[in-house]
């Protein structure tokens, strides 16, 4: 069910990690997935723990654009508030529990680095010119949209994310 | 001792709110404090659940000085692991605690109209220039702080708050 899970969870995002498709996707019944992960945070919190997450992956020219449309999925993503919920729980029991903390330190610094790699390509290409480290950009990318849906709980117009776009250096066409 | 938390928490900030503190300031004994509040945590979210916290309150010109001010004691605050940790049980408690979802909700709140009274009045007298909400605004200043004080669990610079700043409009002198 966790192969099952994960699956799931790269092909259609964090929204299809319900208990009735993951048990259709393992084949087995519905009650089986309720029995396993009595609590629904626990069983989205196990299929992220050991996905590699598509998010940010395999950056492809222009990376301006390929950057939006990574940042607008994040953010469809998070308007989900079963997957806000469950992002705040992760960060939350990141505090206490060490295991789920490796992995979330894992999963920040697997954002900068794909972060550092579309941007490094985009420098090269003479797409865009910046000065501000992989971890700052990273930050002023990723941090308004997690305060957006978790904090403000609002939605991410394609408009703020033009202004992060922005914000991280100069673009040419 | 509620109140001499809130006094405390208002007069030296959250990294002030310890339990030995706490009972000083209200005279009482600290086995006291400690039997009133048994976790940590507990203590410094009761503390903030009633604070009129000082955090962007009366703006003075010029304006981006005193912002960059409060992000920088925005962010000092944060980079206290025990207030980071603070903010994460808080934003975690909102999800099932409907009284702390409304002081939440009601501090982001807070934020956005005090950042509105900043940039209207730095709109006025011609230092800045910008056509961003205040709702982005205040997503583009906190959210990258918030992201990389409990997210990538790192310190803010002076420089990061700069760019910060620069994306959220022009700035004159």
């Amino acid at each position: 069910m966790l192969a099952a899970a994960r699956q799931l969870l790269v092909r259609e995002g964090p929204g299809a990690i319900t208990h009735q498709r993951v048990a259709q996707e393992a084949g087995v019944g519905r009650a089986t997935a309720y029995r396993h992960w009595p609590q629904p945070d626990q069983l989205l919190l196990d299929a992220m723990g050991g996905a590699d997450l598509p998010l940010f992956k395999d950056p492809s020219a222009p990376i301006r654009t390929w950057l939006h449309r990574q940042l607008r999925q994040m953010a469809d993503e998070l308007e989900v508030r079963a997957v806000a919920a469950m992002a705040l729980t992760l960060a939350h029991s990141a505090l206490w529990d060490p295991a789920i903390a490796h992995r979330q330190a894992e999963s920040v610094r697997t954002i900068i680095e794909r972060i550092l790699v579309a941007t490094r390509s985009a420098v090269a290409s003479g797409e865009l010119e910046t000065e501000i480290s992989a971890v700052d950009v990273a930050a002023m990318l990723v941090g308004p949209i997690v305060y957006r849906t978790t904090m403000q709980q609002g939605t991410v117009a394609d408009d703020l994310i033009d202004r992060l776009l922005d914000s991280i250096g100069t673009w040419r066409d």
